[in-house]
C-alpha cells in the first residue's frame, strides 16, 4: 500500500445539518460527485466526504456505537497568525463553537480549534516549521 | 477559510505500537519532523499524524474519553479490484486485522476494510468513478 490517503470521511448523525456547515458556515463547494445522503469536498490532495454515521459504520461492518472524544483531528494549516485569528473571528460571528482560542502553543506555533456540528475537532494552526508545496498541500522531508 | 484539509491527527493509546504499525506493517517512512512523541507521514496531498489520544484531547482542551466507533474512516483509493485484493492480501500475512474482505459495493466499487492498532478503520476501495491527477491525489469536479 503506497504511503497515500486519499479520502477522510466523517460520520455525521444529521447529513443536512452537517452538509449546510460545510457549504455555506465554511463555504466550500460540494463536488458533481455529492448525492443525497454523501457530500465530497475537494479539500486541497485529499478529499472530505460527510455520510451519516449509521451508514458509514455499517459501511465498515461496525457498531455505529460511540461516544465521547472520536480521537481523531483535522487541521487547516494558515500562512501566518494573522490569518488564524481570521478565520477563528469569522467562523465566530457565524455562530461556529470555538473550543481554544488562537493562542501560542509549546512546540513553536500558533493554534487554535473549533467544532463541526458532530462535535469533530479541527485545528486552524500556523506552524513556522512546515512548508507548502505550489498546491497549497503541505510538504514534509 | 479556503477548501483545504491540511493535516489529520490520529490520537493513539500506545505511540510505539502506532508508529511500528505505520512504518513497519504499512512500510510508510516518517517525516525527519517527526519527534518523541510525534510521528508525520506525508501521505499524498495531506499529512497523517499520530500522536498521544491523551495529549491531542488535551492539545484541543477536550477529554480523553471517548468508546466505540470514532465515526470517522480514512481511504486509501486503489487503481484496480485486483490492487485492492494484493494490498488486503499483503496485510493479512503481516497479521493485520481485515474487517472487510474485498467485495462489490452497492454504490459500484470495490471495497474493503483493515484497522491500525487502535481500530481506526481504513478502506481500500477502487471507485471506477473517481479521478487521480498526476500526484496521485483524488481529483473530483
Amino acid at each position: 500500500m503506497n504511503q497515500h490517503l486519499h479520502l477522510i470521511t466523517l460520520g455525521v448523525e444529521d447529513f443536512k445539518k452537517s452538509r449546510k456547515f460545510y457549504t455555506e458556515i465554511l463555504g466550500w463547494k460540494a463536488s458533481s460527485a455529492s448525492q443525497d445522503d454523501v457530500a465530497f469536498f475537494q479539500a486541497g490532495g485529499v478529499v472530505l466526504a460527510i455520510y451519516p454515521r449509521e451508514k458509514l459504520a455499517e459501511d465498515a461492518l461496525t457498531s455505529p456505537e460511540g461516544s465521547g472524544f472520536a480521537g481523531i483531528t483535522l487541521a487547516y494549516n494558515a500562512r501566518s497568525e494573522a490569518e488564524v485569528d481570521e478565520i477563528i473571528r469569522d467562523l465566530k460571528s457565524k455562530g461556529v463553537k470555538i473550543v481554544k482560542e488562537p493562542q501560542k502553543v509549546f512546540w513553536g506555533g500558533y493554534s487554535s480549534y473549533f467544532a463541526d456540528p458532530d462535535d469533530y475537532h479541527w485545528e486552524v494552526a500556523y506552524n513556522p516549521f512546515f512548508a507548502f508545496d505550489e498546491s497549497g498541500n503541505l510538504k514534509l522531508d
